[in-house]
């Protein structure tokens, strides 16, 4: 590469922050800026990134290669996704999963005829989770793919149960049934529904003078997010949670089980997993590594939103070409 | 896709068999001829498959869209590989590692010109384990790749104790070892021995007056192949060893364990495993699936070898592409 990559990052959550650390140790990259909402409330690791206010961005298309969004999926990427990628080269971890479709014709149609290159729903789930879903069935056929996550901290899930009222805090983790897995390990292809494939632990602050048994019954009732699943409601205090529950750690598997053979005589099992002590810090780790694959598409002139399934993986390579064929091949 | 793809098969032992089977379930696809060096020997499972000379290979190139090369990576597919992929489309699973960068060289100066794409090294280790060396060394910068085999069949290890004076039969296990295993996944980073990672376990039948002891030494002390690992030698009987040790299973699995965070403080496992009742038959339907890709990337203008870090998982899709955007990623 003739030049050092270089890296806005749009918004500065959580997975933003991962992102900057991440970035100021990368040989191959550089941190140009930090575009938020509220920029006087930014403080970048280093002196020399600019913090910008979101609505700025447009007078920095010459001076960032790549932008990666780390804004939510749910209320800022529909809109703001399409507006960066007319203007830049973008990476971003959507991951609404029953829109991608149209979130995929959205950017595609914004970064194309401005021969701008999107890499979409970038991450672990979606993203790495994908290219296994993907690469299992195409190769082993016949068979069933599972997809189960955890032990972790669902964000959603906390939110979910914070936003009850006499909630004061929450956090809520996310368990794969180990007999399940076994099942499914020993050739098993059954639907196996939510309930048996996870469960779902709560550990919750009450609100002074809040009812334990009221929103007990509200969280596991609650449709959607607790109804179908056996949960377990925990109550503590403000510190206990801070205390032993604070770390964002998560993890999960893609697991396919699928025969071959005349008479179906052989049985196969593929298995992707992660486990990972910080959930923002490893969703940062993949957005940072296909901004390489967003900068070298655009430079192959291949525009447009760009899924995990598209991007050969030689594109977020560190090393030279030659040497991932001699040494990772 | 118009028509189905037409699919030749170059040699006709455990993995082009299991090829033959996997193909003529797939709805995509159609067998059309067994390419061999002995084709009075061979019986298709179905009739109207025609069985061909090697020799005569050239009188096929209007008829098949992709060539399975399955024969030897030691004394078949140097010479083989450029030949055929100066006719056909083709797919291999070459596996001679320090010799890759050669043989991607022949293969795309052999195809590229005659406007023909070579998928090469494919299989799982080539082939799916290098997706994941290669895309878990780029997302986890910090940290360190281990690739593990087994437990299972070895037939290179097989074939060298088989080669042995007094040794009538035999067969050979690549086991892992736990206790490394567990240390990696602790955190741990060390290079590890080849006695560290893996134990060697034969079951060895002897020709009728061979000296036991002798051919124990002879295995223990083979340079490369057993001399850095501890190997258990077990003597046993043709009947039992055909009885107890006749199915080629294999398995494996690639792990990294990495760190991230402003003082690393954050660890991070991925791992990709494997487990397999038959090593020719998972082989084989890797080597199926990216056919699909072979054929789709000539059809798309890119000619000339492609390994499996060049090739997006997409085109080895049976899905529809909106499909598997929908229900994949």
């Amino acid at each position: 590469m003739n030049h050092k990559i270089r890296i806005g990052i749009l918004g500065y959550g959580n997975l933003g922050r991962a992102a900057e650390i991440l970035i100021e140790k990368k040989e191959d990259m550089e941190l140009k800026a930090i575009f938020t909402r509220r920029p006087e409330a930014v403080k970048p690791l280093r002196k020399e990134v600019e913090v910008v206010s979101t609505r700025d961005a447009k007078d920095y298309v010459d001076k960032i290669d790549v932008m990666l969004l780390c804004t939510g999926s749910s209320n800022d990427l529909p809109e703001q996704g399409p507006q960066f990628a007319k203007l830049f080269n973008t990476v971003d971890g959507y991951d609404n999963h029953s829109r991608i479709l149209d979130y995929r014709k959205d950017m595609d149609e914004a970064g194309r005829p401005n021969q701008k290159t999107s890499a979409i729903c970038i991450g672990w789930d979606p993203g790495l989770f994908s290219i296994n879903r993907a690469l299992f069935e195409s190769i082993l056929g016949q068979g069933k793919s599972y997809t189960f996550w955890g032990k972790g901290v669902s964000q959603g899930h906390s939110d979910a149960v914070r936003r009850i009222k006499g909630v004061k805090d929450a956090i809520q983790y996310t368990i794969p049934l180990e007999e399940t897995i076994e099942k499914i390990k020993a050739g098993q292809t059954d639907d196996f529904t939510s309930r048996e494939r996870h469960e779902r632990q709560c550990f919750v602050v009450l609100e002074e003078g809040a009812d334990a048994d009221k929103v007990r019954e509200e969280i596991v009732n609650m449709p959607a997010y607790f109804a179908d699943y056996n949960t377990e409601v925990n109550f503590t205090s403000q510190e206990e949670l801070e205390e032993k529950h604070s770390k964002l750690f998560h993890g999960g598997f893609v697991l396919r089980s699928g025969t071959t053979g005349l008479s179906d005589e052989n049985q196969h099992v593929m298995e992707f997993s992660l486990k990972l002590d910080s959930n923002p810090d490893f969703t940062a780790s993949v957005l940072v590594a296909y901004a390489r694959a967003a900068y070298q598409l655009n430079q192959a002139g291949q525009y447009g939103a760009q899924t995990i399934l598209d991007i050969p993986i030689k594109y977020i390579l560190t090393r030279p070409i030659d040497q991932a064929y001699r040494d990772l091949i």
